[in-house]
């Protein structure tokens, strides 16, 4: 391990916080919010340390694959840890822990929330809440490579480490070019958002908060009602594609951003996406129609619902958790399903489904020819073994920790469904879960030891587990 | 395939249950019950598919491997067809469905039931419901194999398709002389038992019916408060003990049999059996010591529970419903765990999740190492990469099966506890599941469909999917 260039790194991260906070800051300071300048008070602390670590290259620069891993689940924490203190220090979340559970929620783009009433929240506060599901949904690290300059190889390493998905391309030859270009398809997208929002009645502020929520697939509203507060068929309309749009995996913008139109349609992980949402989709809605008594109004409710889940954003219009069981049931399922490889969304990926899927079907063909030689394709592409075995590794290690949770939390003693709800939206990233933590409840009641297991819930589903175990077994052996 | 054999040894097999009929039909000439007339005319029927079939042995003995998947779902399946008639012929079981869903839940040793009283039905068919459970304990097949001769290849290929586990070790060269050795030590535990449930005040037939039960893990009983009826905690403890016994792999108590007693303490999967029933029951004693206002009633309710529940009994001493959350949650992940390999306990069995466990930590350390060489091993044997990657594609075959399932029987709006309880259960062939379909509730009011999803679960279950799998893709595809 190279100790000198993690602790640089981690640095020069604490100084991209500083420079992120100013923006809540300036925010406050337009509406005349005094508790703005808790962001100064926290970007001051963050530019000490950067100062301290942050601005000299060590002499040895390079990294190795598992420093990647290491400064990935440290740098989240520690964004999370200084990212929790305005929200505590201004009284707006008096207790620590809570605030810090608002902010992993924020950066790893979940959007659970303790607050049993948002409204209350100052302008510079819900800004800042929302700003982090922005800046996670494309990676903290991904954001720091593009401010800033490191040598290829150390590029890699991080990027390998944070980029969802069970292939890792690189788009161009040099990772910050990668990073650089994902980035732009980003904020082009969202400034999009931001005019469509903004064309149907919302206020610049509502159309900020609810593009970033929408982007990082994150889902904190500013409002109690969620999305459903402006009850406008156009904006869930907008925000129903979008989330869909977000959840796609980005490489395949970049592929139409330069013409190579076939790499992007013959995309199986997309197919199977836009299959599985519109499967979802019928059969919410004929599952819901007696309620709302109308095909389009229960298709508006079930389009946007599904397209919330599986993106993993959590936005909602209805009260879902007054659906029967069957929509809750799909719902849930698609909590587990989640977004396409390399988008902003959280869960499995479809494309580890996909995977899993044709593995088992090759197990069979296999079993009836013994002799005969099949593979794993994904979009035509044969995948090597190494591959496929990290997809099961890491299905069965998301199963456990979701097993492992829900009897953590249990103690609390809620029901069932809120217990297996609230895990599987947190590990998910999603937001929302059933029962209690339903879009009109919230994780407020929770104790705060199940708190604290839903942090590591949320940070393990958004850094797919191993980055996180790699730093629990290295803390519990103290190698470094 | 060898069509002609396959039909050869069903026909052989319709056979064995004509004669395993006769059982019950002396029951009911005993206790002068004139439905145990529908016992003979079953057998009757499979008399006749015998003498077709079953009595000429074809020109070309030979099985392959596939057929041996082959036959043993439709053995299973034509077993449960045919097991189901006497209840139906006699109206202890009205609906035909209901009646096959029942015979399924007996043979697989599930124990989930669709009666709403058991305590009505006739004795010669509360014996026949009890005995399937024996029968299917060991494995259908197995059986068939003590009783008749098949040459050496094609037994293989038969067991080597129906007992449960990673890893299928022969006993002895010969594969029939194994299944007698296992039948042996089985029928000598269950003739233990019912002599120690005896000594403990029950009659000779009860002590039958749940010496069945709980051989073969199967968990019906003739009361409707299950083992609680007797209240009596001697019972309760012969019970739990030998739960634990029949949940223990079976080669063990070959190594004791022929003194390799290092074979059997050094096995890790019983380690961590024990391990896990330990933890499990400490769990609950501690969260349910309210309710019983006694250490050691709490105990008492909780072992026999966790013996139930991970062996995959399911009998019950308590209404674990009216527990807290935690201690269902326990319950609910020790369904997915399930009994050793090679026992007659269902679920994942515990060596696939120690082997999912290893492969997790192994992963771990080669990201922390990567030039390190890593294997996984289970006591203290080197696990072949086929094996272990076997294990990975059933772990995603049985979550994808539970999921599926979920959202199947989920349209019959029962609540989430208990559409996730139900599958959890009839996949793990526990028997009982969470909220309606807990121990004092049953499967009667969900659908037909619902039934039949279930059935397709428990036999999957039973036969760890595969098997089951081949026969649909063969049927689909009509290359039979």
């Amino acid at each position: 391990m190279n100790k000198k260039m993690i602790v640089h790194i981690l640095g020069k991260m604490m100084g991209v916080e500083a420079l992120l906070l100013l923006l809540p800051a300036f925010v406050g300071w337009i509406y005349g919010e005094s508790c703005a300048i808790w962001f100064v008070v926290t970007a001051a602390i963050l530019f000490v340390f950067f100062l301290l670590t942050g601005l000299k290259k060590p002499g040895t620069p390079g990294l190795y694959g598992k420093d990647g891993l290491f400064i990935v689940s440290s740098a989240w924490i520690l964004w999370s840890l200084f990212g929790a203190l305005p929200f505590f220090l201004s009284g707006s979340i008096p207790n620590y822990m809570d605030a810090f559970f608002e902010t992993v929620s924020g950066f790893t783009t979940t959007g659970s929330t303790i607050l049993k009433n948002v409204e209350v929240l100052p302008h510079c506060m819900a800004f800042w809440r929302s700003f982090t599901h922005w800046v996670g949904g494309m990676g903290v690290l991904v954001f720091v490579m593009v401010l800033t300059n490191l040598d290829k190889q150390s590029s890699i390493h991080l990027m390998r480490a944070e980029v969802p998905g069970p292939e890792k391309d690189k788009l161009v030859p040099k990772a910050r070019e990668t990073a650089q270009i994902l980035y732009g398809m980003y904020f082009v997208l969202t400034v999009i958002l931001v005019v469509l929002l903004m064309a149907g009645g919302m206020n610049l502020f509502d159309s900020l908060v609810h593009a970033f929520g929408t982007a990082g697939t994150g889902g904190f509203s500013n409002y109690a009602a969620s999305v459903g507060h402006f009850d406008s068929a156009y904006l869930d309309g907008v925000i129903t594609v979008f989330m869909i749009l977000f959840g796609i995996n980005f490489n395949l913008y970049f592929f139409l951003a330069i013409r190579e139109f076939k790499l992007a349609i013959t995309n199986e992980e997309l197919r199977a996406y836009l299959i599985i949402i519109g499967a979802a989709i019928a059969a919410i809605t004929a599952n819901i129609y007696h309620i709302y008594g109308s095909v389009l109004e229960a298709f508006r409710y079930a389009a946007f619902q599904v397209a919330s889940i599986i993106t993993t954003t959590g936005y909602a219009t209805a009260d879902y958790n007054l659906w029967p069981v069957f929509s809750k049931c799909v719902l849930a399922a698609l909590m587990i399903v989640g977004a396409c490889a390399s988008s902003t969304g959280g869960g499995i990926k479809v494309s580890r489904l996909l995977i899993a899927l044709k593995s088992i079907g090759k197990e069979v063909k296999q079993m009836a020819h013994p002799k005969s030689v099949n593979v794993v394709r994904l979009s035509g592409k044969k995948l090597g073994e190494d591959t496929i075995h990290n997809v099961y590794i890491y299905l069965m290690a998301y199963a456990i920790l979701a097993i492992v949770s829900v009897l953590l939390v249990s103690i609390d003693n809620f029901d069932f469904e809120t217990t297996v709800g609230s895990v599987l939206t947190t590990i998910g990233n999603v937001g929302p879960g059933l029962g209690l933590t339903g879009p009109v409840g919230s994780f407020a009641d929770y104790s705060m030891f199940s708190k604290f297991v839903f942090c590591i819930d949320m940070l393990a589903g958004r850094l797919e587990i191993f980055p996180f175990l790699m730093l629990f077994s290295y803390m519990w052996r103290k190698k470094f």
